[in-house]
């Protein structure tokens, strides 16, 4: 298993699966839920680096992989680490 | 079949799965299809009647479904044609 992988498995909140870091947010309102994903796509276009996003009504889910690597790459868990920023704050 | 059912199937470019209505988006880059997420996100929290939302680069694809009475209603309906308005503009 590649260092990189390992530091992923370390983030707390997320799970990785195969090549992909995922974790879901929850929101007290819908709105709040918006306001987030309006905060990571603003980093996502930023980074030129987008990442795969679901909205279920107060829960987001995000999933970052590299997709032109096939792979989990160190701009992942920057990603990852910026959208816990987005929801800690 | 219902009358309301035949009434979503003729909703052109969605389509109908079980009571839930589908239709994808294609937008030619990130952040014009994340603006459109903004406004069927107004809608939705306008009308307190929330889709589910699946943000992949530049495809947006929206659902519908009337979750607390297990099935399509008009709302679902209007909200479709209400996603299509925002498209087109």
């Amino acid at each position: 298993m590649g260092q990189l992988i390992k530091e992923a498995e370390k983030l707390e909140h997320w799970t990785v699966e195969g090549e992909t870091l995922i974790r879901h947010f929850s929101f007290d309102d819908f709105l709040a839920g918006i306001d987030f994903v309006q905060n990571v796509s603003a980093y996502s276009e930023g980074a030129q680096h987008h990442p795969y996003i679901i909205i279920d009504h107060t829960t987001i889910t995000i999933k970052w992989t590299t997709v032109d690597k096939g792979k989990l790459t160190q701009k992942d868990l920057d990603a990852a680490r910026a959208c816990d920023q987005f929801y800690s704050h």
